[in-house]
């Protein structure tokens, strides 16, 4: 294999697939980046056994000439090395030739690399997905739901299956759900499809959903996702990211959230937000993060915080709407941040049960989102 | 004590003090930051018991009504919360209030915060020190030699004294040394003094000095230096910082900087800078740092590192001149690295008196600084 590739372009591809690589990875080959080059252009694979994620150069971009091919072939060269020296290098001209059997040499300006590559034979070989379930999203919204969602994930592996977001697609469109015994989170949105393309119980885990967001274009490109029975593909222009799915039963969440509120008001999402982040600041130096809310009759919120050693932090913000009875009711202040903060949303609205139900908070507006938190039983 | 003062000035003074509280302090007063009104404004000091920093907020500053006396009065409040509360209230407008004991207020748009001071008669007394020997020096001239030495202080506490900075002053100017084992930098600058203002053996710890750094202004005002037996105050514009001195003797330097020079070479500062940290990139992965420097006939250097399992990495880059002996020889790269980023400088001379004696790495011109790293004694 011999050409020759601008670093620009290089660079990129190799931030992109590196987000699949793990430090300490059990099968060697792994830390590898498979390196295959041919006319059409350069195609890096990296993997982690439950990520692999493809990206391809090609070899005449936008009318410049990406690549210079002398000889087509195929190497594993090591990752982090390899990604670091790349970045680095000189020149924006970068020369790669691999000598039998898997010797490379990285020539640009007065830098010359030897590196140790390793046999792409041995490289594991894509995932197979049938091609039966795709739908396309745009990217933006694809990213917009992932923030919604994969925040309110489970961290702890006693339950892995709440590690994941539960993903659906039906004729009500396109729904992500996460939760974990404190909150959940929940984005829809319509997307027609046939009954074909439908598909119910397909968890991916939070953590590789937030590197897919990495890698996500900006733009309002579409995003084809393939789904196959333990696999999914997300297929962007010139990039392949494929996950496996997570095995187990995701519980239905329908139930746990409730169809009638006694109480429902609408406020500043900004106010409300400053004004819980306060609270929060002494509410964690007492390492609860309990903050307490009170309706007033005068249209106003009291949110509130104290600690014994270091005082109380007391907020009045005006209420927008309120409807129903007044209540006083304490949560968790990170949880209830972290659900603002995802919203994109200048008014909120918060619905209550009962001071021991949950807190369902949406933004106002057309978008589905839906984020609840289960409140604090506290004694006054 | 109750006054109304503007929540940019206090946050910037609450943010320069705030250097000298450490989360742990033995002494349970030190976690607070001692708070005292009184008609000409408002004065914070926070102090670990070796560096003490004391901030003054003018009532009144370019014209501008900074602060709003009721009532003079004096308070320590808890350092961490007061300083995280108080960037996050609502309004630019902040009034504080103290009632006995020393119960605070705090209240700015709709946020009424509740805070549990402390007596101020129990806070330490500021270091006594003997205006004796003052000396000024631009603040920006300070922060450059600070960085230019502070970098090279001995890391292991086995030496106290090596990881202070030796500040001296006498008809040369004034010059900071730091060393450990491995390496020496040193930085001097002329500065006109009488013999009473001349010391030395003033060791200031390299922490301590980086703390400093981050409160010079970077304008080009001047700086007092006072030094006495046991404590350097450096005395800004409504800023004093005080710091212990570090205890013991400072070994005598002078002798391991070579006199006389084999060989002596120019190069680009950026060429040399980049082909080592290409090279340090491979020698750190086999946790050695160790890089090569040879000598060629043809007015170049070749800088290589390798790595049994990775590769080699050769870098070639021009001398611009050259005078004496042909060498090579080994260093550590880290090391020759960090010494080359605070030279500030196009050109850099290294000069060597064989491959076993030290590199001494200078810039071109007139600035007096000198880095000293000893070469690796390594078999080929």
């Amino acid at each position: 294999m011999k050409l020759s590739i601008l670093k620009e372009h290089l660079n990129e591809s190799i931030g992109h697939v590196s987000k699949a690589i793990t430090s300490r990875s059990p099968i060697p080959i792994l830390s590898g980046i498979k390196f295959d080059a041919n006319e059409e252009g350069v195609r890096l694979t990296a993997s982690d056994a439950d990520i692999t994620i493809q990206s391809f150069i090609p070899a005449e971009k936008d009318g410049v000439q990406v690549i210079r091919l002398d000889q087509a072939g195929s190497v594993v060269l090591p990752a982090k090395f390899f990604g670091e020296i790349i970045k680095k290098l000189p020149s924006n001209e970068i020369e790669i030739e691999i000598r039998p059997p898997f010797h490379a040499t990285i020539r640009s300006g007065g830098s010359e690399v030897q590196m140790v590559g390793l046999d792409p034979e041995e490289y594991p070989q894509l995932p197979l997905i049938e091609e039966k379930k795709i739908v396309s999203v745009p990217s933006d919204l694809l990213k917009t739901m992932i923030r919604q969602t994969s925040y309110a994930v489970s961290t702890s592996e006693t339950t892995p299956i709440l590690t994941g977001v539960l993903c659906s697609l039906d004729e009500n469109g396109l729904k992500f759900i996460s939760c974990d015994r404190h909150r959940l989170a929940q984005r829809e949105t319509p997307l027609a499809a046939g009954e074909e393309q439908y598909f119910r119980s397909v968890v991916i885990s939070g953590k590789t959903l937030n590197e897919l967001s990495k890698v996500l274009p900006d733009e309002n490109a579409l995003t084809d996702i393939v789904v196959s029975d333990n696999q999914v593909l997300f297929r962007m222009d010139n990039l392949l990211f494929y996950s496996r799915l997570l095995e187990g039963t995701y519980p239905d969440t329908s139930k746990l959230i409730p169809q009638q509120f006694q109480t429902e008001i609408t406020v500043s999402s900004k106010l409300l937000t400053e004004a819980i982040d306060r609270a929060y600041l002494l509410s964690r130096e007492e390492k609860t993060n309990i903050v307490k809310l009170i309706m007033n009759e005068d249209q106003t919120l009291e949110i509130s915080s104290s600690s014994s050693e270091l005082g109380k932090v007391t907020e009045t913000i005006p209420v927008e709407q309120l409807s129903g009875n007044l209540l006083k009711i304490s949560f968790n202040s990170k949880y209830m941040l972290e659900a603002l903060r995802v919203l994109d949303s200048e008014g909120v609205k918060l619905s209550f049960t009962g001071a021991m139900s949950p807190i369902i908070i949406e933004p106002l507006g057309e978008t589905k989102v839906l984020q609840l938190i289960l409140p604090y039983r506290t004694t006054n």
